[in-house]
């Protein structure tokens, strides 16, 4: 016989395994995953990038190297922060296998079983899949059009511990809401008043298909109480498995000490051909292209939406990122009706809240499908929907 | 203020991090690392696996895919583990960044605070970094010149709850002492009886310089209850960061589910990267390259420890891996010694016993250094024991 899991993981599956089996079922359209379109990676760019640097690499491309990542391209992140207002040295930047390592080695570092941790309800799922191994107590923040319910935040930072609040600003993963100016700016001072960390994840910041760019929390930080995350997943490719973390030198140093014991350091190799990618591109061009397609895709979605869903339906209306979420009439589990879903998946609400765990919500994903599929998805969706109301109205 | 570190973290450095920047001071002999030559990294090889991969790449190549990792590359290392006697599916292993993650891993998915945790003492620092987040209860085997003792280890499983053992059975880090047939044999047994898990870490098992190779342990798995760690790092490139696990297939299916939480994946170009360069190379041809080069250092390194070092030192005399190990007599402290010294490095062995932490032992690695390092090298440490003995014995 074999030793029981951890406590922590006597459960078999997380919403982010099912997610990615929702997102490679056969014969199906899947909204369910957060896929990039894989038609626009810019391959022939990457491909000579990689070929570039290692050909004209240092000889130590193969060996260890910084636990932080490549020098030259933590210069031009820095140079990239500061222009969003955020003041940063190449020494606090580490780079991170994913956004999702950076959350993970976050959570590492502050998180005791029972600390405070509050998030926003609904977020992502990967990321409470990355939170549940620390056992953290968690505080579920309603979430609104325009970001976390701040008063509820503050309530219950006066009454409770809590050490981190775990927030996606831009077209948040799930709701595709923004967080508003004067709500950043006042997130950050109840961070540094009430002595806690705000982790900032922001991977869809430069996917804006409409309206005005809002500085990072990190922008108003003036006491190291925010740590931004970023990823080159959904700009450029997920598979180079490249994001970063932008924090106080001080939390750097603990969280590249922590890594070491994880896995030591990024593959040099990636690290370098994404600089070299940056030197010999324009990565504004390639975001612009994507804006365009991405904008067309979420303009069908909504129409699509607003055509085929009943009324008694509401959804999401974002100006970018990669979601739009649904809100079925109470009463309606969105978990049943994926369960009587035959040719469209979706990504059920209920595992994205932490604590209230509503049933009538579902997440779709409108990047990684076609104009056609969204078209065929929605009106299969509504016909779905149609359906489960009459159920049970009957 | 930030919010406090968690307790686990509270101490400012761990042992693998004084490993990392002893290993970069300048001016200096680095024997502290774990380095393999940069020389012998066969880069062309390398780089023309890449430049051939990218542009025959599937489409996907950029996009999310398995957890597990490429699968072409896993039916490899099927073949490989085959034949090595272990009964393996492409299911039932998972490449991970390194062999560290690996044991990150696998001490995720099983450890509660306070399980219990058989080490060999002495043993890798940072698999001990790895563990120490989960807090475990520790039992340290004595390490004896044919493996740890297993008498120790049974008294240990008879009397206390023991869910994994962790061994390094190949030219063990830092000793490079083997597990003998017998004692590999009864091990995996003992882990069947008792119900825990064996965690089977083999990063040098190809780096043998002399003797004959002997099963791992997993071989004599009957049960599943020997999870083994491999990696491409000391025999291809450590900067690739892939290294994979063994295991049964339900380990498996937990490690990956785990694993979505941690990064998700490992970067594809990198897996169809080495797919490739195995495709069309010989790595056995290399690794004979790799073992004629550091047969070279461990035959010098030894030589000149016998002729440098005073008689009351002692040193282990390994036929493969990275390191040797050397004992001072009782009283001196290796940590003392090292900050005496000004032109050579190694690593004090205390950070390396969980329990013991026994003061008068170093390790010194001969793979990253070169033949006229390794004689001057030598030669400085002998000095430094001569001077550090007459202070004591005066």
């Amino acid at each position: 016989m074999l030793p029981k899991n951890a406590f922590r993981n006597s459960q078999k599956s997380s919403g982010l395994a099912d997610l990615f089996s929702l997102s490679d079922q056969a014969n199906t359209i899947s909204f369910s995953g957060g896929y990039p379109d894989a038609a626009l990676f810019p391959k022939k760019e990457l491909q000579k990038a990689f070929q570039k640097r290692l050909t004209t690499a240092a000889p130590d491309l193969f060996q260890y190297r910084s636990v932080l990542g490549d020098l030259n391209l933590r210069q031009k992140l820095a140079n990239y922060a500061q222009s969003l207002q955020i003041e940063c040295s190449t020494e606090q930047i580490m780079f991170t296998q994913g956004g999702q390592q950076a959350i993970k080695l976050l959570a590492s570092l502050f998180l005791n079983a029972g600390d405070g941790l509050a998030v926003e309800g609904p977020t992502y799922v990967g990321a409470i899949a990355a939170f549940n191994e620390y056992q953290p107590t968690y505080y579920e923040i309603p979430m609104e059009a325009d970001g976390m319910n701040l008063d509820v935040l503050e309530e219950q930072l006066q009454t409770n511990q809590i050490k981190l609040i775990y927030t996606i600003p831009n077209f948040q993963n799930p709701t595709g809401y923004c967080m508003s100016i004067a709500k950043r700016k006042r997130l950050a001072q109840l961070a540094a008043d009430y002595n806690a960390l705000v982790i900032e994840d922001d991977p869809y910041r430069e996917l804006r298909y409409a309206g005005q760019a809002m500085p990072p929390i990190k922008a108003f930080d003036k006491t190291g109480n925010v740590a931004l995350i970023g990823s080159f997943s959904k700009i450029l490719s997920p598979a180079l498995r490249t994001g970063w973390v932008i924090a106080k030198r001080s939390i750097i140093n603990d969280l590249a000490n922590l890594r070491l014991a994880f896995d030591c350091q990024s593959p040099n190799v990636v690290l370098e051909a994404i600089d070299q990618y940056l030197t010999d591109n324009s990565l504004t061009d390639h975001i612009q292209q994507l804006r365009r397609s991405y904008q067309q895709k979420l303009a069908t979605m909504l129409a699509c939406l607003q055509k085929y869903l009943p009324d008694e339906c509401h959804f999401s209306k974002p100006q970018g990122g990669f979601f739009v979420w649904v809100t079925l009439p109470a009463g309606l589990d969105a978990q049943k009706l994926l369960q009587l879903s035959k040719k469209v998946t979706f990504l059920p609400g209920s595992s994205m809240f932490v604590n209230s765990h509503e049933e009538n919500h579902l997440r779709l994903n409108f990047t990684g499908v076609s104009l056609d599929e969204i078209q065929y998805g929605c009106q299969e969706l509504g016909n779905l929907m149609r359906t489960a109301l009459l159920t049970v109205q009957n």
